[in-house]
């Protein structure tokens, strides 16, 4: 992929806060989720962060990457407890206060009873100054959006939620539409070849990934692009490649994204 | 946790380097892995980034995380086609020749066949100067350390035995322990009550995680520390307090890292 072309996809960092990841206990599920929903609205996803709940860190990780991407997302560390230090560390980064957010305060009031909406549960309407909310249809606190930073919760369900109802005020750039093939073949084999296909196409992104399954070794080959045309004559070169090479093509267009 | 203790454990960074893993095709099964076994080596994963396969970005990722974490390991883009840049890359960012390593060499020549062994596979043997070779007994060709930095496969299979033939080299720290509590109680509900908890426990790093199970919303209490005789008294403490909020504490010690 040519980062210059015009037709380049608008990049986006995610940035996911949680000690619970980086410890190895809890597996990320919303980086591949995320991923293929900003492709579709022709984001990419240029980069991941995986950050504990430090405070220097979140707010040096922050500022670095909302200066670098067009867009960063941020997931975890918006709930009641001690903690959940990322709304501070938000408004820190950008310099402005914390302060109660009346809008937020009163979705939180509609959404508990008066002896369930403790100290801890109210903290979660601290939202940074200028920032617009992000609404939660799952259990109510909102996400909010800051200039390009989206800040949503870390539990998926409420997560997919909280994106859903700003998917469509991202402004994307042309969509990278995918083709996958799949062999067994390994790719020190088909190397050379897929390399003189990969010079006559410039504008595709060919990637090799090699696969162990069923004991035997093979490779998915994934090529991307944004120009269709040149995605479907290069990957039936490819696909025209790997037919000098094995009888048997394994998948086709299983991968979207 | 007080990065500051003596018992501090050593900091390890973990960058992904893989567009298949950005564009949310394939969910990454190495970071979860990883940290659980750093955890047991007395290292910490403090940080992972995932990459695309970029040299520019390679580079100044890696040589950024080098200075800044004790161990830096990398995953992916070693193999034999166009894409595989890391082992150019880490060669550039440390600032020495990549050149044709004679025991990886030897290594493939005793591994493929004269005729299997072509151009693109003696890439594999293409090593900066000055690191040492990390062994892969699932397909040969190695992968290599070059001071703090090791360089590993992105396969899982070989990524998981190339760290087990390097995993005794690492000078790990106190290794950190963890115990687990979850419960069908709100994090709102028990926020205050943890909140004094972990102000009394500075040693004991104790992390809130809200799920949603069976349409019920709970809490999982993951506490972590390298003192066991605080971890187990802090336990206790947490698991009285949710009791006085909830008869049935769900489960216990179900995560080891």
């Amino acid at each position: 992929m040519n980062a210059n072309s015009p037709n380049a996809p608008v990049s986006a960092c995610l940035i996911i806060i949680g000690n619970e990841i980086l410890s190895g206990r809890t597996q990320d599920k919303n980086l591949a989720w995320l991923a293929q929903q900003l492709n579709e609205t022709g984001v990419t996803l240029t980069e991941v962060r995986v950050i504990p709940d430090i405070e220097a860190t979140i707010i040096a990780t922050v500022n670095e990457c909302r200066a670098k991407f067009s867009y960063v997302f941020t997931t975890g560390g918006i709930g009641p407890t001690h903690d959940d230090i990322t709304s501070a560390c938000i408004a820190r980064a950008f310099g402005v206060a914390l302060e109660r957010n009346a809008e937020a305060e009163a979705i939180l009031e509609r959404h508990y009873t008066r002896e369930q909406l403790n100290d801890a549960r109210l903290k979660m309407a601290d939202i940074p100054a200028g920032a617009s909310l992000i609404y939660n249809p799952v259990s109510a606190a909102p996400g909010f959006r800051i200039e390009n930073v989206f800040v949503m919760a870390g539990v998926p369900r409420i997560m997919q939620a909280m994106f859903a109802s700003i998917q469509s005020t991202l402004e994307g750039g042309a969509k990278t539409e995918s083709r996958t093939l799949a062999a067994y073949v390994t790719e020190g084999t088909i190397a050379a070849d897929l390399t003189a296909i990969a010079n006559g196409w410039p504008q595709v992104d060919i990637g090799s990934y090699p696969f162990i399954r069923n004991q035997r070794l093979g490779t998915t080959l994934i090529l991307r692009a944004v120009d269709t045309a040149q995605l479907e004559e290069a990957t039936a070169q490819v696909k025209a490649m790997l037919l000098t090479h094995t009888q048997e093509i394994l998948e086709e267009d299983l991968a979207s994204a």
